[in-house]
């Protein structure tokens, strides 16, 4: 009978004093052994990047029982390459990321380096969620999340996921109410609406100041945006296929085209 | 009557000084009036990531009849938000990027800077397309592209492309035969294999150097890697949701665990 215990990879991509990641790594550590590669710097928005000019290094801060941590100076995605290609004296049994600090709902997505370390994983064939909370506060409040990480990791990790599948798990902010309940849905669309605001540095030269509001007009009912507004987990199930399938055969006349010289 | 030429803008994700980049403003000039955004680095890997913790520049560079061009300190994404909210005159009426120096054929996209732009644009409902020439050599010769992307660029700025899609238009690398045609399909499933070799630096500390090759056992008819491999063009039609729509049924039975604190 095998008794080993599974292995859990956790990364995250808001550096490794985030509070979201300590909570991450308690409610883990009740469920198998847990290794931790997370960045030197806050890695917001790094979505896939990879490193492929500089020099990648990682290197072991803490190893107890059941237990070791890494750090690295690369992105999200590094990170998960790098455990467990090299680091990890197994494969892991599963990847977990975040918990974020700010939501990766809808398409916000595509910037998230949480999801893009998610993504890596299931590329690699290894089930993986990433976990999200909409709030950017560093000090938020994750008490609330407990239960809900805890019965959908323990699920993962006894059913698998389907091949080409991750999770894209976001929460709501605590509020007053307790959480309602879990929606599996789709990602809504979304854009960012920023503002470039012209600022001038020391040496009186011209930057630009990014900041910006998200916008949708896409929170309908079974979009994670409308799931979290309404006090629910949003489950995406993800993949990164993104194939416009409905649009093959409409644009099968491109096939005319000329290719000639 | 309108007589006012389309305005096209262009990015990539090789740096200003890259002979893909250079050859695609040629061509784009011959339809409109360009703006050029290019980035200071090379920015390959990059993906969809944007710049929220560095201060970011741009400087005008270039300015003559129907042309100007930019350079930004940033990522391509930072590039596409920049110029189409900040630096353009007007609402550019296509946005195209590359053409890259290397594959963004098959789940290599996820990757792609290349290609994070041209979703960047599309998440705010502009036509945009991704060229990509199968080899990373600086010298490549491009030559056997020029009438299919004048001819496929020509369509979408006639037609424009249907919302939340857009193209991620794959070449191969020339060979003895001419092209044999364009092909509409879908993105193949592949993933990286990496060797990180372990190197030591002047100060004898350890650092990882990446390599890779590309392994897919998905090379069948339909996938955009059977299209080049055979000496077609691979357009594929991308989008920006990475939904596994087939996964919500059967993934309900999500609902039912608890939330419970």
């Amino acid at each position: 009978m095998n008794t080993q215990r599974p292995l859990i990879l956790i990364t995250n991509d808001d550096g490794h004093a985030a509070k979201g990641l300590q909570r991450l790594i308690a409610l883990m550590r009740t469920l198998g052994e847990v290794a931790v590669i997370s960045t030197d710097e806050v890695m917001s928005a790094k979505s896939h990047s990879c490193t492929i000019h500089n020099k990648l290094r990682a290197r072991l801060v803490r190893e107890e029982k059941d237990f070791v941590e890494f750090r690295c100076n690369g992105t999200p995605v590094d990170c998960v390459k790098l455990a467990y290609q090299k680091l990890l004296p197994r494969t892991p049994d599963l990847v977990v990321s975040g918990i974020n600090h700010g939501t990766n709902a809808a398409s916000t997505v595509v910037y998230s380096g949480t999801v893009g370390a998610v993504i890596e994983a299931c590329m690699n064939g290894l089930a993986a969620i990433g976990f999200s909370l909409d709030t950017l506060d560093p000090d938020a409040d994750f008490g609330h999340l407990d239960t809900t990480i805890l019965e959908i990791t323990k699920k993962v990790l006894k059913e698998g996921l389907p091949k080409g599948v991750c999770l894209n798990v976001n929460f709501p902010k605590r509020c007053d109410e307790p959480l309602k309940g879990i929606k599996v849905c789709r990602q809504a669309a979304c854009r960012w609406v920023e503002y470039f605001r012209e600022q001038y540095d020391e040496h009186g030269e011209l930057f630009f100041d990014l900041s910006g509001e998200l916008v949708s007009d896409d929170i309908t009912p079974g979009t994670d945006l409308h799931a979290i507004r309404n006090n629910y987990v949003a489950v995406v199930p993800t993949c990164f296929d993104w194939t416009a399938y409905t649009q093959i055969e409409p644009m099968k006349n491109y096939e005319q085209l000329s290719v000639k010289p």
